[in-house]
């Protein structure tokens, strides 16, 4: 019994949750709807967002169904509010402290995403196993020793960890970041780590995208061969 | 009609494509076998990657029929010949050329990332807007101006495209891909892109999996203040 982005849903049964689909479609809505309070736009029509995002209105409409907003008829939903509902309800709204643990490129790289903070994570310090990382700082974050994380951890109580290690250091490192106290691991590696019931793992399998993305292309070239 | 990760496999009812979720099985069995056949382990029953990957040993068998290679009785799977299979059906085991396009800190991070190689993906070059990146290098690589990218591409007819841009940018540079002869993005951003039909669209939606990690923790939470 593990969760994971993939049976999370079903394996929630006794928990009001929101149906993953709807999770991922609704930051493709306030990505949108962002850029129109940017520019100052007053309502949007569910209509309107569905021409933008290619998804039926009707599924919009479902979605933002969860949110405590009305749209009105004919006029639609205020847009700065329809913000402020979706940051709240996907949590980007407040800070959630987290470590990156493997300070690799991919790693180096979230510890200098300040675009994370615009959907609530906030990175706090790193940890790697080499010395010439160690000591150092990356977007003004520092990097410590993976061996003071448990120490480190009794102080910061941090509840996230994003794991960017290699592929076999995934496991171990993930039972360290759960034996500290984290309770959600961003998982970038392409293993499936194993982890107690109430650890939240989230798998970022980048890997996976590209098999799919080569797949399909192939099909599309076996397409034009019959053509 | 858009290909995306999400409805890829409903979208092409006359193509014979792999289903979606053992697809994203696949490069767990990978990640673990290539782990074994570094140690030099000969043989591996679906078994024992059950237990290790926490998937039923039924549905690993039934993912690895797709290949062609046969496990076995009571020995199991070749491990060198299964790494093989994998890799060559994942399309992991041939260069697919791609450029970045938007060298900001996931982008360079992708461009320095020579693990990607083991995965099929060779980037060739970046692209960006911004007059202090244009004429660097990264990892090696070169970083050019976006506005040259058409003539660019007339040379090099690279086939994917890694969009790393702004979110504000995302459907404007997606679109100049396409028009350049690009045949798949890659898109980073939390924009859903639109594309013809006949362009692989595969959205690696890193945003959306941090508004589940919240919405699982925040459920956790609720469970524990009602025990």
């Amino acid at each position: 019994m593990y969760h994971s982005i993939d049976d999370m849903a079903k394996n929630n049964e006794n928990q009001i949750i929101l149906p993953e689909p709807t999770i991922r479609r609704l930051p493709w809505y306030l990505s949108y709807v962002r850029m129109l309070d940017n520019l100052h736009v007053e309502y949007v029509s569910s209509t309107q967002i569905s021409k933008e995002l290619n998804v039926q209105s009707s599924q919009i409409a479902k979605d933002l169904s969860f949110l405590n907003i009305r749209g009105k008829t004919r006029i639609g939903y205020e847009v700065h509010s329809l913000v402020e509902e979706l940051e709240g309800y996907l949590g980007f709204n407040r800070q959630h402290d987290a470590v990156v643990i493997g300070v690799g490129s991919l790693g180096a790289a979230l510890m200098q995403d300040r675009g994370l903070k615009n959907y609530g994570l906030n990175i706090v310090a790193g940890f790697d196993v080499r010395s010439e990382v160690i000591g150092t700082s990356l977007g003004g974050l520092p990097v410590y020793d993976i061996s003071d994380l448990a120490a480190w951890q009794r102080e910061h109580r941090v509840s996230i960890a994003i794991l960017t290690v290699p592929v076999d250091r995934a496991q171990e490192t993930a039972a360290l970041a759960i034996a500290s106290g984290m309770r959600a691991l961003w998982n970038f590696t392409p293993y499936r780590i194993k982890a107690p019931d109430d650890v939240v793992i989230a798998n970022t399998s980048i890997y996976a995208h590209l098999a799919i993305i080569y797949n399909r292309m192939h099909n599309s070239d076996s397409d034009l061969k019959q053509e």
